[in-house]
């Protein structure tokens, strides 16, 4: 087993050649953009009275970045941390996946969404751009959480990327729909893409770790960190991308609804589905956070407080109901071990956010939005705007991201597949220390078994 | 006892029927505000040429708002995990009845803050101060932490939320004060509130959870993540809501200085308090925040680095002494168990901050304030403004809270004592196992005691 | 023993002596600046149509600050949490010292960076600066951590914060040189600050405490909450005091590049340099993040993504390398006992970032920046730039900081030798009990305790 699992030549390998190609590709490719260049920018600046460095977008996107940037390293990182034995690597495999993700989406988002004079440009909005293709791979990372290898994490990240990119360009930029925080782009593509991995990586004799696939008592607070950061920003990373001005600030605010009505519809079916109306660590966890996800679509149009609350409400609810009903019968009947649940968070949640982004969409109309419409809708502008075609654009959207990640995951879950990655054993998942150093027992329990030997040993000696 | 805190059908219906009640008064009485309507925000847009996206609250309160909210839900949450065996009701239930608190603070506070044709309008601002609402919440359950089920905190909750709008109304509407940062409608507010209900939920056997009522080592290290984001982020806290420029920047400031101050002082006395010299976390956990708390109301005004660290070095002075001597009177003589010691973060410095603020106000002037005076003081522009009696006014406004909170949480209390709420046995407070699913020990400690059983049958038998 | 080290007359005799100090130099010394005063702030308003709210520097640079806010407080306090008995201390200690050190700071560096009449005027901008110079004292305290008492960190913050203010004053008043993120003024200066005082104070039993020197897996866990709080805001750290506009968004962007490069280059040399190839903590903790010091200096010029990469990925290579075989030698060879591996951190790739920067700024043309070059190297205005004898300057920096730090180190550990401070003895070091009040193990762990007893009783009786 030692050396199956031995990661010392490949690992340093993969990662060693990637950033390589990445540094190359971005030294050939990547330039600064108006924003971030010292000539352009100021070049800009001179030639019209009007521009002040107070109208550089890192001026409003920045703070939703950095919120956005905690969402994916402390949020995602720390929610995988429940497991008890596998902290190191939920945090540690994150790190890495993520940092690798991120310079990856940069070209790939670059290149699909458009070339200058053949370079990409690069500022704060590629590089929330970049924190969002990375929180696809995350979601899907959660699927396979504690099964697989950091070099099959890498590999897998390299495809889902570039499809996601893929994926984006068609709905974005062909499609032209409406989707800035992702219920569809980020979460439902990441979820079906990482649960058709996770089905086709699937292991009979996956109960042979079963003692691991749980949580302990500080697990769980650790994974609390995670929940409430994503909790707490997700108003950002709905909002991060969305045109200046009402746009963002609305969706902020219609996210915060959705989350707070999410919250108690989770406590409330957490408690009801319970034998004993205990609450379930599990589901606050992760279903109070559903209500971030299905407002990703509709967060930036005029969908109301009320209707967001309505819709984390119900987010919440199916989430809960997901982890109590649904999981298992995926496992035992469609052979799809989602270690984090997955389908509940991102799946379902998603799917719901694509549906009400296209309803929201398809009822809207100048009376509501007045001159706002065209920062919302950019057909306006072109003529070309109407909403019941705009619907069923943002339906037909749903539709290609369900094929691209099913297809995708696949492919890449047969790629993953080949027994050259160091993949654990069955007897070794939920473990991390098949690939980290892990220092043992607190000094506190050493001493406890010392006590406890030496005491027995004297009560029993005389 | 089982039966008795089963919440498998309590917690459910109390949530579901509140969130329902929500849902339909949001419907009925919630509208986005200038600067989060598309109508609204680009009409008045065309009509000036002056207004740009960059004028929207969103980029000046945001930021601000991103850190309050980090506040309620990591600071308050985490704070008060330090106990070992109640992090996920610590962490849980602040974020059960911060949702629901800042949804029922948001129609309250609009309520009384001022319909629009009948309407509630909410934007970044209106988060803000329901954020703040909520954190009065919070602080009572501190004194009740361990002590009380969740639907006894929701029912809490919705009485407090609704006398901290009045008096936050009588406070800002009526008498036209100054509390930016909330000294009194916060602070005091939250902190005798939740004094007087755990007077009135006296329970005179609280000893038979005693063993469960202290903390262990990773425990009071959960806890520090609570603490030192409260003490990272309270410059925000105190800023988020005064006006733009100057009194926002200003506000920020006197607090980092105050709490600095706060801290050496809290180490100091922590350490001279204790027969053998050494620092206690309770004091580092909380008694380092009141220099927060203390310049909730002064902060905006021009109240000086030097007049900030001096606020401050008193705070954290009263606070750890509170702690050391004041607590442990309060539980023997008056009855009043307060789990987190609020009264000595909130409570105290709470008062010394409205006083602070009163002398301050009182000492304000044009020779000071320059041009400046009308946007700290509202009342000068309507030519009422007369320090002596401001000073007063802010006199008058403690007085009112204290009476509020006393009150009020006599009442709530009575309330909250009738047997429907399914409150944990004497012999269970502090203890999550009541209303979470908990899971067992580490699989570390379970082999150690199994190694440790094995050795001993081994070598004994032998 | 227990009378060496109490703390109970010097740590609140210094501590209140410190800050009554601090009290009345800030009363005789500092002033709000134009930004923060009512009356200045609105003076200018008046006189200037343009001069409006936003335009306040609190805007700007308020999201900067309360990231790098976090990066003192959580980072450095959170990283240094990885000893099993040590974390009260490390997140302890660090408040402490860093509560002390902004205040020191604001008047030193307010005393060399110019008075205003006589006064030090203070705003955000003076706040990022004071918690820059705590980010050099908190570095220094990695390399003495669990073996200096709180009065000897308080006595090394003073005379640290003195010298750093001197060197900084050297460097960018005298040498006019660019250094936005620090490599040279905080982290090269911190580091070898600190390996020379740990020299100074070599304890050659220090194995006494070996079993305490090394971590447990929660406090593995603890200790990265700080590493991804470090990694995340580096970005707003080097960017944090740049000019507005271009150079503090490009600043952002290369260091976002350089810490991604960073992060697979300390993956793949952690498991290359380990026999089974399995991943060490202390370097993921540590070498993922030396690509944001080494690119303190030259991240706000026209460094390139690609630049950024390159430096980035050198920095973790020599930084885990460093951990591996650098780190025993200076240990065994020069007596150099560095607890956090400082040298690792901020040390080796501190240098890196000073010749980076001394390479990039010799480089820069007007072909390149255009007209933003004035905004970078602020001698360009004053007709002195030439970009040979820039890069040349930048290299005497690296000399200056050098022969400060380790000067000044050299003199403060032999003030700290004196054994009045009450250090910990060479068989208690890293150890919270000395310090602190530490609370008993778990209640399971107890329980588990007597069920091991009661069981091997009732078994081994029958």
């Amino acid at each position: 087993m030692a050396e199956s699992t031995n990661m010392r030549l490949r690992l340093p390998l993969l990662c060693i050649i990637l950033e390589v190609i990445l540094i190359i590709l971005f030294g050939t490719l990547v330039e600064y953009n108006d924003d971030t260049h010292a000539m352009l920018w100021n070049e800009n600046r001179t030639d019209s009275a009007t521009r002040n460095d107070h109208e550089n977008e890192f001026y409003y996107r920045y703070p939703s970045f950095q919120d956005v940037h905690v969402m994916i390293f402390v949020g995602f990182g720390f929610l995988m941390t429940f497991l008890q034995r596998y902290g190191f690597s939920s945090v540690g495999f994150n790190f890495l996946i993520a940092a690798f993700s991120l310079q990856w989406a940069t070209l790939m988002q670059g290149f699909f969404h458009g070339l200058h004079h053949g370079k990409i440009h690069v500022g704060v909005t590629s590089m929330i751009n970049a924190d969002f293709c990375t929180g696809s791979v995350l979601i899907s990372f959660g699927a396979v959480l504690g099964k697989t290898s950091p070099v099959q994490l890498l590999v897998m990240a390299i495809f889902e990327v570039t499809l996601f990119a893929v994926n984006e360009f068609i709905l974005l930029s062909i499609l032209g729909i409406n989707d800035a925080g992702g219920s569809m782009t980020i979460h439902t593509f990441g979820a079906y893409f990482g649960l058709m991995v996770t089905r086709v990586l699937y292991r009979p004799n996956l109960d042979k770790s079963k003692h691991r696939n749980s949580s302990v008592y500080h697990s769980d607070l650790f994974a609390m960190i995670g929940t409430i950061y994503l909790w707490m920003f997700w108003p950002s990373f709905n909002s991060a991308i969305t045109n200046y001005g009402d746009p963002q600030h609305r969706t902020a605010m219609n996210t915060y609804y959705s989350l707070a009505a999410c919250t108690l519809a989770t406590f409330a079916f957490s408690a009801l589905v319970n034998p004993e109306g205990k609450l379930d660590m599990v589901h606050i966890q992760n279903a109070a956070l559903a209500g971030g996800v299905a407002v990703g679509t509709a967060g930036e149009m005029m969908l109301t407080a009320f209707g967001a609350m309505i819709v984390g409400f119900l987010a919440g609810t199916i989430s809960v109901l997901g982890y109590k009903y649904l999981t298992p019968v995926l496992e035992s009947k469609l052979k799809i071990q989602d270690t984090c649940g997955i389908h509940n968070l991102h799946g379902m949640p998603g799917v719901l956010g694509a549906v009400v982004g296209a309803v929201t969409a398809a009822l809207a109309s100048p009376d509501v939005y007045g001159h706002g419409l065209q920062r919302v809708f950019a057909d306006v502008e072109t003529g070309k705007w109407n909403p019941q075609s705009r619907g069923g654009f943002q339906a037909i959207s749903l539709a290609v991201t369900l094929g691209m990640a099913l297809f995708g995951g696949l492919i890449t879950g047969f790629i993953l597949k080949l027994p050259i990655y160091g993949a654990p054993p069955d007897t070794h998942c939920f473990e991390d220390g098949l690939y980290w150093e892990v220092p043992g027992e607190e000094e506190g329990h050493q001493e406890l078994y010392e006590v406890a030997t030496s005491n027995e040993v004297e009560k029993l000696s005389s």
